[in-house]
């Protein structure tokens, strides 16, 4: 597997454009397109989160068979808890971005993060629409990254080629996290492409397989979003024997997605509010994978282990805390075993063994940070 | 009922006291017991902490035949993960105890609070035990009451008389909470005394009850102790009617010593750790009360929600998406409704009605503020 600079434009018959249309006072970009001329596959996770923003209601809809081959993105605003306007508005938007590209509404995915209950300025984007279908270019991918952006410090950006059956296939994203606008709180959003040859119910199990595996395994604060979407398209333009059933084909491009997604994962901890250290949490010789998984998000979402991160302070107490939290009967003082790395450096890995089984995962998170403190309290 | 100044020595045939053994380098009192010179009805309440500190094993067994006669505590150390000799030193810890009051081992609680993984220094407590016995006053329960803290900044006492059958009784209680020792965690300690003439069983029935809804609705950072348990013992000495069976005389007991824990949960929250303000988080409208607890938890553990209250920001998107974060299909947008008092003042209602049933609850917690940072954070 060879990484490469990535981002949604990477791989064949993608376009990428992203400008600002006015809902961010700052000025800054904050409306992307990614479309596709060629007819897709596609796919998407959601969040599990019952408040769910109008957009995720519309787009998981559209993708209901499968297919698309373009996403919409605003940032500035979630139009999440707007009411019968806040749907109107999201389906009005894959309407008219489907109008000037001539293609169906229903092939349109619609996304938003930004902040909540606010009206969505839909004029603003309906005026913007034609300028942001102009500019698509082969290389937009940079300019869409930017544009989804909300207090996050930097763009994130990845992609990763292999070979699956002697033809070079891509697959690039780009994704948000971990940001912050007034009134509400952190969306993630990660948008995939790739040429490869695959057919819709393949892809949305690799999806969902790479998504367990990296998204669903990173955490800043315990807090879902009402927004957070992970949306793949992929355009078949490798020319690839068409993925059309499990195997090492399959396996492969899940592998490849997999990475892809965990960099990107990675990338939104490490830019995560307030945060100056990155954790890896490892917790093996579990029962079961999930259960070891289980383990690591309880330490990762414990306040205490989070602060000791921040003061370098490696408290092995906390963590043994957090571990028997859950109440499981066969862990004990006698079988638990901890090992860190020096809590001084920026990367710290906490390791812990159960010594019950062979299940193994690890699980990714930031410090919990005076500027974590600044940047969700003193906002008004 | 009757509030009073309350304490552990309110109630009739209770003694108490409280000294400095040296555990803690500070000087201050680290030694408290509570005693009565009358056989008690006695129950306990302990931490689901898979990892369990040794007093609590070895207390748990103690109370198994319902009685108890005295309760020492020792803070500055938790004597949690000091494996064999943490055993042997807890069960020691009984036996001295049992030998100065002339009593039995069985008949004695011990509990522990601060350092995680450090030996019990066994000697202090053993060479302060007789100064500590002879000490013992029906006034002693202030000086128990600041024995038992760690870093916490108030001493925690409160106390109720109600009228059973024609005779006035009393439960009063001490507690210490949300102090932090290096290199640990908050841990939740409260003892309880009253004069009632009750069943152990039924004593043991109301406790959990009175638990369940005061000590179990409160949350700091959502941290669990290896350490924490709540103790009652019961003298008879105010001669009411003995309490055998359930019926109106248990449900006014219940009520009142679910009064004394309130209060001392709120005291608890009042005192956590870097707390500037007090948030009730009352959930109603939900189809179940357990539901209620559940949901009005989740917001109760927020960090988004806990830092709009430190920021003095009222964010009910961070609330909205707390609610919504559970994934419970009958919550919508629709039926979410949500009132917040003043975010300006110390004391934050925040109301959330879910309209899909009459199940209620309240859960209180605290902010999260810089302070709660510094403490976790910084000390080394």
């Amino acid at each position: 597997m060879k990484s490469i600079k990535g981002g949604v434009t990477a791989a064949k018959g993608f376009l990428a454009n992203g400008i600002s249309c006015g809902i961010k006072k700052s000025g800054k970009p904050d409306l992307a397109l990614i479309y596709s001329p060629y007819t897709c596959t596609a796919a998407g996770v959601f969040t599990k989160n019952s408040i769910k923003a109008a957009p995720l209601v519309v787009s998981k809809s559209h993708l209901t068979n499968g297919k698309a081959q373009a996403i919409i993105v605003n940032s500035g605003n979630a139009n999440c808890f707007t009411g019968k306007f806040g749907m109107i508005y999201a389906k009005r938007t894959a309407e008219i971005v489907a109008k000037g590209l001539n293609i169906k509404a229903n092939d349109v995915v619609v996304s938003s993060t930004g902040i909540i209950g606010k009206p969505l300025p839909f004029k603003k984007i309906k005026n913007a629409t034609s300028a942001l279908i102009r500019g698509l270019t082969p290389t937009g991918s940079a300019k869409a990254a930017k544009a989804i952006l909300t207090t996050d410090r930097i763009t994130k950006e990845m992609g990763v080629q292999i070979s699956l059956g002697g033809k070079r296939i891509t697959i690039g994203g780009i994704a948000k996290g971990s940001g912050m606008i007034h009134p509400n709180m952190a969306t993630m959003l990660a948008f995939i492409t790739t040429d490869t040859a695959i057919t819709s119910p393949l892809l949305k199990k690799a999806l969902k397989m790479a998504v367990a595996k990296t998204f669903h395994r990173i955490t800043v604060d315990g807090c879902m979003s009402t927004n957070d979407m992970v949306v793949i398209m992929a355009s078949a333009q490798a020319k690839n024997k068409l993925i059309n059933r499990t195997g090492k084909t399959f396996n492969d491009f899940t592998e490849a997605l997999t990475a892809v997604c965990l960099d990107l994962a990675k990338k939104i901890v490490r830019d995560a509010e307030g945060a100056t250290k990155f954790l890896a949490i490892t917790v093996e010789g579990a029962e079961t994978e999930k259960q070891a998984e289980r383990i690591a998000m309880q330490i990762a979402t414990s306040n205490l282990v989070k602060t000791a991160a921040f003061g370098s302070n490696p408290n092995w107490g906390r963590v043994a805390a957090a571990v028997g939290s859950l109440g499981l009967k066969k862990i004990t003082e006698e079988t638990l075993k901890m090992s860190f790395s020096s809590f001084k450096k920026k990367d710290i890995q906490i390791t812990v063994g159960l010594n019950i089984g062979k299940g193994k995962a690890t699980v990714y998170t930031s410090d919990l940070s005076y500027e974590y403190v600044r940047i969700n309290g003193e906002y008004n």
